[in-house]
């Protein structure tokens, strides 16, 4: 098979699939969310508390896609089951549409409870919403831009052949995508969802998620169409 | 062989195995007190200390992971050690009660004997208990997050055989750990002990010792019950 | 064959290639810029603002070269595609003329637009003129320095069969080089153009311009005479 | 064969492992010294300095080591050549004297050359003997220690066919070993002298020269022990 795909890469039965990616994003929120309460009662330079936050975030993430990518493809994210289910359509090892509401499901609950277990393990209200107010019309653009990176590297890496490297390399792209992006890269819609939950360094405030969630929508089709531009479609041959 | 081993990767005889534990332990430990030591000699910014300290402890773990593994397995952890024994009881190469009782005090020895030398480095006295109080209840609840998210990832690995891997994904994980969950992540019994020897910035005030392992053993089941739940058990067919 | 090619790795078509020059180049001054930015925003510790750039451009630069490297040979600097034509000069596979002429056009105008994008993340005018003057006489031996060292990695590395590892060392080199030498290691005229389109924390002021380009070109120089004396030049065994 | 060789494991001859010695001495020194100077122009905090240093150093250390070692492994220290040539001495592929005079000659000019590089970089004066004193009793321990660690981690590696990890090894044990120890890890008697031509961060004062050197030797002893103690001696069935 000329094209490796990033979801079903393991013979595991879908409950299994749909725990990993429920614990996975669980886990990553926690570690998001986490990171953010410890760095902010540690130090007051804000840029030590992002490269704190940054730095855990890429240990966590690449683990997490280490650990779970052989049983569910380490989504954790519903940009990527999307663009997932949109690049294998009509092929015979397709994304199903159960499949797919079972995986955003299980991202958002797990993204949700990730919040909900830092804030308990560092003694804050378990849910409180959020009061970080991000709908400043330049975080849009980073949050387009955040996104659409993340689409093409793991796709791109996908017509390669060389998703094996996914771990170091979507953890690191984070790494830096906290920074160069002005958003901080969220890039991901299940995660922000889970983000209002938490009135904590790393959260967002519920009315600017809309904004965010639909600059993401737009950044996985901008980063699918970076993918046929510079990888090429290869659509006919492989259906 | 479907499951990779943790423990019994290397033929070396018993007692090179339990030396290994021993000097990876004392290593572990003086790569924890030494950097926090350091840190706290250099800057008063708290956050930094930490920075400093998990960062130190990521390369020296993932190090020594990586060269210690092929004889005992790298375990320098009673947790670790417990929840191979169980996870192997009863099939042909599990490890005897005999192996897991010299595992276990090799360890708590090393991390002894690696706070002292820290101390020792640094110019300060041999030993001195901890006044460092870690007895708040949701540091409890972070150090049962921390062992349990360990264990679900080392035996998650060998699950999917990829131990290989465990260098850089255990010392990455404890990377994300010291700063995601509220305790800084001990996550290892021995080295708690360790770590009340020291009166400096990684220590443990000994009437918190209880509690953190307690929370560790705590933390060891749910982890093994994650690894059940994501990878499934697969006993009948290997034993 | 027995010398990797640096460029011409994978199959695709020259607009492919070209394409991926300059998306890649953009994202690396995205990358470079755009943290730049962040780190000025959220401290005021120097020191930390160039941590929190060097490490997001050693992360960001990595995953780029994984991911278009298959594509294009991730050359994304001029110094780097003239290095690889006048290397394999005369040689069956050698870079022709054209596609010289096309990866410095498509180099400059990504690193260009890279600039202008990550101003744009920001909320900063998308094109202004740096005045962040660069031209003392030690920045330059810094620029030379920096300059011979990545060729010297780039093609040693391609001698010895170890371009797979192009990745984490190209990146792992600027890491350093951002640190090690005076003048923070730009090491790419292509770059350093897009960096005067910005007045912020990377940019460099036009009229020092001049002065870095001719450093880089003579540091290509330094760095395939360093090849030379430590890999040998085995022109004739492979034309 | 069963036990890799540290040396000798290209087939280059040996003006070039030379050269390759002085380079990398060199190149490693530069990065030492450089990022040093770099960090302290930067931030007043000792602590964000030696993290500066020491990142900048474990990204220098592992691209050399990857660079060079197949050309004439990479030992740039003459504790690993001289532990190199008393594990390997009467064996069919040992050193022989003049290759370790000539590496020894090589590191020690490549560690002063590289000291006065770095100056001129940053433009200082191109040999100031260092007054950075580090003579303190404890100082001598942690030298012992981190030169004991860094001989066990390379000679244990080779017992277990693992050299090929030697890039990120040692340039992650380096990075712990900067924190860890109290001496921040010179464990090179080359690398050491050349810090006297430089009073800046890095530089050691030309009279706390013999005791380092003479703890480094002492500890490469040690860690010759360890190695034998943990990984076996082995040398009748491969002499």
């Amino acid at each position: 098979m000329a094209e490796p795909l990033v979801a079903d890469l393991g013979p595991d039965p879908l409950f299994r699939k749909v725990a990993a990616e429920l614990v996975g994003t669980a886990a990553l929120v926690a570690v998001v969310v986490g990171s953010g309460i410890q760095a902010t009662e540690l130090t007051r330079d804000v840029g030590l508390q992002l490269l704190a936050n940054s730095t855990a975030t890429v240990f966590g993430l690449g683990v997490l896609i280490l650990l779970l990518g052989p049983v569910s493809g380490a989504h954790f994210n519903p940009v990527v089951t999307l663009a997932d289910w949109w690049t294998r359509r009509g092929r015979q090892n397709h994304l199903l549409a159960r499949e797919v509401a079972a995986y955003l499901i299980a991202q958002t609950a797990g993204a949700i409870g990730g919040a909900v277990l830092a804030d308990a393990m560092f003694g804050k209200a378990l849910v409180q919403w959020s009061s970080h107010d991000r709908s400043a019309g330049h975080l849009l653009i980073g949050e387009v831009v955040a996104t659409a990176g993340l689409v093409l590297l793991i796709f791109g890496l996908a017509k390669k052949d060389q998703l094996r490297f996914a771990p170091v390399a979507v953890a690191s792209y984070i790494g830096a995508a906290y920074w160069f992006t002005s958003s901080t890269s969220f890039a991901n819609p299940a995660v922000a969802i889970g983000r209002t939950f938490t009135d904590t360094f790393a959260g967002i405030k519920p009315s600017s998620l809309p904004g965010f969630i639909g600059m993401e929508l737009i950044g996985g089709i901008v980063g699918l169409a970076l993918v046929a531009l510079v990888f090429g479609r290869d659509r006919d041959t492989r259906a």
